[in-house]
């Protein structure tokens, strides 16, 4: 028992030692001659041929294996950023092994993160981006599209915007420490699908799916003045890169018939300035299942078209600019539905029916759209639509006078791909890949000139089946200027037998197919959490994240040093009437102050900043009782206030694993009775 | 224009046709004869060789890519429960490949799958499962440990247990259908390390790790009280298999010295009936760093030596039957710590300083301690601390006069293993394979006899770095009656430089690796969410859960039929006072009602029941403005209640994407100015 232990009178060194980097220390038992083993470079046991055999995979599967496979200690060949829907955040998958690498929330807490879990600045965040009006702070949104910020029509990993259908909602999360920054209620829209960048992230395009009658008092109007009252309504929202917020002061939105305004398009190259946006509901069904009236499902899919809205975007923004020609509605300037109209912003182009995905070629001379009762996908040349409008080849206007373009002077292809067509990506080798909800496919086709000739152009050359019910479908920097091509994400509805049963909700299927050679081949599935709606996919490259805050007592939500830092050495604990704030830090392994001593009733304030700047040097602060946890990441700042009603001992204690000693750092928070 | 559409004449059978699964498709092309690419049947574009080349996988890197793929449509070898730390959940993952299957939400809400998200069941969970007193409804939890349920010492594929060290508490898990059914708040515990099952999980042992002044007013006492006034305290909680619920009457604690109480393990075989504890702060250090006193990291590492308790806890539950012996303390019988001692129920072995983990080899013949500033293991033999206890072969006492055994009576072996050892697991051929933080290495040793031969018995065998710092280890069954082997997945606190850049919070690393050989081989790396604590790993064959609820109307809850189900053709709404009670039904693709009217003021109850019994269809219930989102499985009937006090127009919508038709699964909550 003497020799063997790490004696007291040694007991500063072993601290020093078990508080650097494990890296550091010595191999204790390096006399034994045991070897280390690692993948590379271990005495395998077993050949590629027996393990294949051994493991039952047949040629093709073995293939896949190792098309996927990343080993340990490198990384991934892209990032995609896919959407937790209702769960409210994003999720980071790294392409091909679709390893899970984050989940960033933002409309929903997140306690590892300290995300809205009593933490200061993304309380104010969440506050901030709520409805207001007596109604509570919203803890959830149903995230639906992130969008990568553009630079020149290309991602620039810069930004993330993301969009709330539940809420009609935009948050805006930076690429530098992956956390949100904003979220913006959107006035007059009680919901959205996505919203979309300009090609230099200027602005965020939202377009209502609800339409509201926010023109009434108190936004109310019984659904029988549905057709009178209810309206939809575009966004433009004004975006500073500085402080990834948007500035409502220099946003307008236009008001729009009240159809569904569903997924959008934004035009560039020959299509620049325009916006193209789906419509579903031009019946103007309400539902009323209990009233003996149809369902929506049904009312909704009664006409055989519905209204591809094309937008002249570039002009409302000139138009926004006169006072004359906008009112404002709750804090937003609005162009009318009337003067929208009369100054010719908006003309329709029949679509199929209840269409749901509108997707635009790299170099923007085609809009592809998808309605999902009809077999096919449908093309419309972008040139086409600009000789039409000039032309005014009309076939008529909608109940509220909107000209309708006829379909055959818009209309370039109309392409056999299945049943339940939804949407398409595009490859850098002019190929186009649209999901099949109901056919559960995949199928690839040819784009026309100039990507492919006219003898080749809009041909269906592939077809790979997918498990089960795809939505969206994705491929590295489709939608952009500059697609990469290589892999392609089915992203599955329904995954019924994929996996093990795991209870009555399933997860939904993330299959990564490799789209390199002419044949599509299904790599791999992948189960997800929340509901991945749609994402996007960029080289591992374009991520330049911080390892680590710029400078010790960041502020990470407002991107800057704070206000509320402490030095070290520079710790206190400052009662001010009932308030009692603690300035602290924290680093490997204590806190300073350790022992917080007040009354029954106070105020306390902690503002803890993390003095370490190693990489991977997090600290929490959890505190018993109060509902907080933070992560006080290296160099961060993060602060919470709670009002100790109760009194008692409430132990306080470093939540992230830090180091060897970290089980010892821990506090007390003393809560005297009154 | 006339025969792509799916025409409006034809809608009734085109409605048919997409609320069906997909399977049941045609393909619509199927003269087209296109080839459908899977997997198993695509043309390979290259052979597995040139696969390797190109993407310059070394031999070994082939061959960890071959062991862990896991092909499309089927299904891994075993299943991983993990906790999820500070995020207040379990991760499910398969392994071989290392995929999360799911997360389970416990002590924090998941909006997706609308736990604790207005959903009321959930609600009253996390209601019931906090402090109470004043304090606020927790929304979080540190999940330290979850524990696969027994029988007869092995895993039955029932239950889970898992632990909250931020609040005391114990949240119990059915694998029917991965949902939580119970949380319990442990009375005089303000925190935990994790809770045990006995060997047919009739009770949770569960041990505070802050002491607490729990026998004083307000459980308040000054930190300078603390030797005087603070307890720990260890819980035996009685569980009832049919509600998954604790019953705190039939449960009781034991009072223990106010050292920390840390990491426990049950015995079994020659060692039933005991509970080993570890401690560390045998000091009773209280840290003070602003003060000028030792941060606790230096003041709980002073002594040589800690004490593991050594707990006749099957004697402890015979005497808490006795009414003399026990004192009802916030409601549950508590042993005093005098009666411990007097009755014999409690002995000390020193064991090196602030030890972490403390395991049990299969059989139940021998403890594994390690110190984590002792850069050995230490083996105590079960049968020479019962020898030591019977002989009384004591060195002492500590100063609550509790006998301390010899600690060379009971030592076994003290294996030099390496730096900053933590944990130890089990595989089925005799062998332990320890943990090292300090190191970041697993190190196989030998167990002794009968496991071993003596000559080879406490041997280190083989050694592998992992990347970083890790802390728990895992191999399937270990620490039960029946280990598995085969895996083992080192869970490392730190990523450092694995994974690309994301931000100054790191993931953690969960390394799998292959010990089926004499060497262990290290096969991948797979980034986490949250802090994975520790984990439990099982075959898949064993988790049996439910892929649709038993009955249409299932109570998720109460594992019954609810009460305020709604059977299809049965829907209302009724008015009583102020209080609208919604009687509704959802199935693809509508709700039952789908327009509700009230008044601004109104409180509103919505019942919803799917009605479907399809696997996969589920409904989500997304409630604008009011922060509520319901995820209603196949056959479930969840609930939520809102006071409208905001009139507006607020749309609901499925969540959960469910058909072609899903889009247009909508309603309208209208809420009339008073």
């Amino acid at each position: 028992m003497k020799n063997h232990l790490c004696r007291a009178s040694h007991a500063a060194a072993c601290l020093a030692l078990i508080s650097i980097a494990a890296s550091a220390c010595e191999q204790p038992d390096g006399k034994s001659g045991n070897p280390t083993s690692t993948a590379a470079t271990a005495a395998a046991p077993a050949s590629i041929d027996d393990i294949i055999k051994a493991r039952n995979l047949t040629p093709d599967e073995a293939m896949a294996a190792l098309k996927v496979f990343v080993p340990p200690g490198k990384y991934d060949e892209f990032i995609m950023f896919t959407s937790g829907g209702h769960r409210g955040s994003v999720m980071m998958y790294g392409i091909p092994s679709m390893r899970l690498l984050k989940e960033i929330p933002v409309f929903s807490p997140d306690s590892w993160q300290g995300w809205g879990q009593g933490e200061t600045e993304s309380q104010h965040i969440l506050e901030d981006g709520s409805w207001g009006k007596g109604t509570p702070t919203l803890t959830w949104g149903d995230l639906h599209h992130p969008q990568l910020s553009l630079t020149n029509g290309k991602y620039d990993g810069e930004w993330i915007a993301v969009s709330d259908k539940s809420a009609g909602r935009v948050g805006i999360i930076s690429l530098k420490d992956l956390k949100t920054k904003s979220i913006f209620k959107t006035p007059n829209m009680t919901s959205d699908h996505h919203a979309l960048w300009t090609d230099d992230s200027e602005y965020l395009i939202q377009s209502a799916y609800f339409p509201a009658p926010f023109r009434e008092a108190n936004g109310y109007a019984g659904i029988e003045e549905y057709a009178a009252k209810y309206r939809g309504v575009a966004s433009f929202l004004k975006f500073d890169r500085k402080t990834g917020r948007v500035v409502p002061a220099e946003s307008f939105q236009m008001e729009l018939p009240p159809y569904f305004q569903d997924m959008s398009i934004l035009g560039r190259g020959p299509s620049e300035g325009l916006l193209f946006i789906n419509s579903i509901n031009t019946e103007l069904s309400t539902g009323g299942t209990l009233e003996k009236k149809p369902a929506m499902e049904v009312g909704a899919s009664q006409k055989e078209m519905d209204y591809l809205h094309v937008i002249n975007w570039k002009k409302a923004l000139e138009l926004s600019r006169d006072k004359a020609k906008v009112t404002a509605v709750n804090g937003i300037n609005v162009i009318s539905l009337q003067t929208a109209k009369d100054d010719g912003l908006i003309h329709f182009v029949p679509e199929s029916k209840s269409p749901h995905g509108v997707d635009l070629v790299p170099g923007g001379e085609y809009v592809v759209v998808s309605g999902k009762l009809d077999p096919h996908v449908s093309v419309y040349s972008v040139a086409k639509i600009k000789k039409a409008i000039s032309d005014k080849t009309f076939e008529g206007k909608d109940e509220h006078g909107i000209p309708i373009l006829k379909y055959d002077a818009c209309i370039e292809a109309h392409i056999p791909t299945g049943l339940g067509p939804l949407h398409s990506v595009f490859d850098a080798d002019g190929n186009g890949y649209t999901s099949h909800f109901l056919d559960s496919t995949v199928v690839k086709w040819t784009i026309g000139p100039p990507y492919n000739t006219p003898d080749k152009a809009w041909k269906v050359t592939d077809k790979v089946s997918v498990h089960y019910n795809i939505g969206h479908l994705q491929a590295p920097g489709s939608n952009t200027k500059k697609p990469w091509g290589k892999y392609l994400v089915a992203l599955n509805k329904w995954s019924v037998d994929r996996y093990p049963a795991m209870g009555p909700l399933h997860p939904q299927n993330l299959q990564l197919i490799d789209i390199s050679g002419p044949k599509m081949v299904l790599l791999s599935d992948t189960p997800t959490l929340g509901e991945p709606h749609n994402s996007m996919i960029m080289p591992v490259e374009l991520l330049q994240a911080w390892t680590t805050y710029p400078e010790t007592g960041w502020n990470a939500a407002k991107m800057a040093k704070s206000e509320v830092a402490t030095a070290q050495g520079k710790e206190s604990i400052v009662r001010e009437g009932n308030t009692v704030t603690v300035h602290g830090t924290v680093m490997r392994s204590h806190f300073t102050p350790d022992i917080v001593r007040v009354k029954q009733g106070d105020k306390v304030i902690f503002h803890w900043t993390n003095v370490e700047s190693a990489r991977d040097a997090t600290h929490g602060f959890g505190l018993h009782g109060y509902n907080v946890n933070l992560s006080v990441d290296p160099g961060a700042t993060e602060s919470a206030e709670v009002v100790v009603t109760q009194p008692g001992v409430y132990p306080f204690y470093c939540t992230e694993f830090c180091s060897a000693l970290h089980m010892e750092m821990t506090g007390w928070l003393l809560v005297e009775p009154q």
